[in-house]
């Protein structure tokens, strides 16, 4: 039987710490420290601050992407230093660590989830970590964890205790009835494109889908290049996700829309 | 014979996609998929939006500075999902591959130019490439092939038919007469540094330079400590491209002037 | 006896240089042409325009978190191309390389450096650097020099004579009195927290100590969530600066300070 990790030495770092400052680079700094050979990819440090359901949305949709056996760490983590844990698990191949907000619920919340387990925040002496700052786990808790993973000297089933229980996203799932479906914007991209958290398979229901966001019906397309400059269309684009564009120009911009911004879908 | 083009194992990236979301590490996560041992350097995500010409631009005058053997990848792709090509191709020992939208122009269009293929998009099975998506060539075209250069698994010639007849760049060439230099602003750096496209063997025909731009005439200088804090100066930079700068000051702030402006150049 | 400095390959980057333009990737490809086995970390290139200060405030506290034996390259540079020295040494197993303005004078200036040299500018071509820009010297000479330590190739001292007299600070150490304690702010995180150039030893004089900073007098906390959200609390953070934040929010914005703000504590 194939085991469900064998570590790639890929890391993928998400966080909402932005560009300023050695945040992230002194996580990467502590992850070579344990792991020399590690190969640490930005994923991205702009998700919206304090907003783990964009780091969620992301690593649902992105991970695919990178090698099998790629660690993937989060870190949005307004809770840092209180009393919420830290959770690690497996997903199709690939490894996960974040703090347990929602960050991780679309991936380890699934029942495709190979493992997860809750890191033993009080025992993490016997992971070699000693003095964790109480403001920035990402760095010295969750940074040498990951590195472990990566290297293979620690599995999933190292960090502490089995858990089922993660906390939930902060955002709903689309609602469906039989011929409606809502959902919402959940980031837009640097060409003005918004993202919704309806995906491919939800949209099947739709013989021809119309979709109403901003007070505007919009067609579903195949590509930008569909339209005239300057009109809006819907695709199911490269993420397969449900994304409103406006040819050549910012959708976010012409549509007045958002983070959060209502999306529904009928029957055309 | 020394071969045109030995691969060192590193690719660039250059795209307009900024910061925000996982577009860029996806790319990155496609090339490692393929080439562990990639070794990939962010040139700069922040071209201007659907702007190939800065593409061009930069790649035109920074490839030098990479080791020999480095694939270059340039992403600005207004036309993604269209019948627009995609061409590869060598130049003075380094590798370019991006949308034939004028982003290659002034390499691969130049005559020193060792190769210049168009992808075959219709045969990308057998590269193993298959079920791209309409909307993200870059990631899912580009970046497999790009690692299949800089791993040596596949060479230029490769990837489709030889071709010389490529888009070209969006911006003119400057125009020279006997007296006068006719240019533009092309890019502004972080320190508010204007960037031109008129380079060192343009500026030969000058004794004395005088540099015109935004109703001021600006003298040709070696570097910004010549002149005093707050003085306009213009010099050939370590680029060897013409800029305009303000001694410890934004010369595009005070001047006004961003990409597109015209620059003129006259005996002084 | 342990030598000084055995490399790890690592190199970190600080510059003021943004992500616009190929500025930091041209000194990551001219690394690596030296050489190839390079592990380039960016700390941040989003230092101030200019202001050396905060380069040296992150070289300061941010350098431990990377393996012994990483190349520290700080390029914050307004003097280039004037008369202004370039200088590397040796601090607690790291190498440090930059400008003489400043950027290295928490380090470098320190009773604990191990060396401190003076890169011999008129004798560059031993180091196999000809004819560099007189407008990146980040570029053109750091660039190459630092990838020599960091190979191994060529050592601190190998680099120019020995020197003790270097640029101060462009920040004064916090003035303290026996019951008074005043400091300045150097930087804003993402998040707007805000970092102060006063440390953990500085605070120890002070059993119950209350931070006064934009009219507000603040409690000394351990952790964001110690508080309600909105209201303003000091921490000795994870750098062990005194950071003065607001739970969930923006301390900058809702106290209307940045860089320079005075900061000061007395017993409460």
């Amino acid at each position: 039987m194939k085991p469900p990790f064998v570590p790639s030495g890929v890391i993928t770092l998400t966080t909402d710490f932005g560009h300023k400052g050695p945040f992230v680079a002194t996580m990467k700094g502590m992850m070579l420290r344990q792991f020399a050979a590690a190969k640490i990819i930005d994923l991205t440090h702009e998700i919206v601050v304090h907003w783990p359901a964009e780091a969620a949305f992301w690593l649902k949709h992105a991970y695919r992407f990178f090698p099998e056996g790629t660690v993937h760490v989060a870190v949005v983590d307004p809770g840092v230093g209180t009393e919420r844990d830290i959770i690690a698990g497996l997903y199709r191949g690939h490894a996960f660590i974040a703090p347990d907000n929602g960050q991780l619920a679309p991936i380890l919340g699934s029942s495709s989830a190979e493992a997860v387990h809750r890191v033993d925040l009080e025992g993490l002496a016997a992971f070699g970590i000693h003095n964790p700052s109480a403001t920035f786990h990402g760095r010295d808790i969750i940074a040498p964890l990951a590195a472990q993973l990566a290297s293979g000297a620690r599995s999933v089933r190292d960090l502490g205790p089995a858990t089922r229980e993660i906390v939930p996203s902060w955002v709903d799932e689309p609602v469906a009835t039989a011929s409606r479906l809502s959902g919402v914007v959940i980031t837009v991209d640097n060409f003005g494109n918004l993202f919704t958290n309806i995906d491919r398979p939800l949209l099947r229901r739709f013989k021809n889908p119309v979709i109403h966001a901003g007070g505007h019906d919009i067609p579903l397309r195949r590509t930008y290049a569909d339209v005239e400059p300057g009109t809006y269309l819907a695709l199911l684009n490269s993420f397969d996700v449900l994304e409103i564009a406006r040819a050549e120009q910012s959708a976010a911009r012409g549509l007045g829309l958002s983070r959060g911004a209502p999306v529904v879908v009928t029957e055309g």
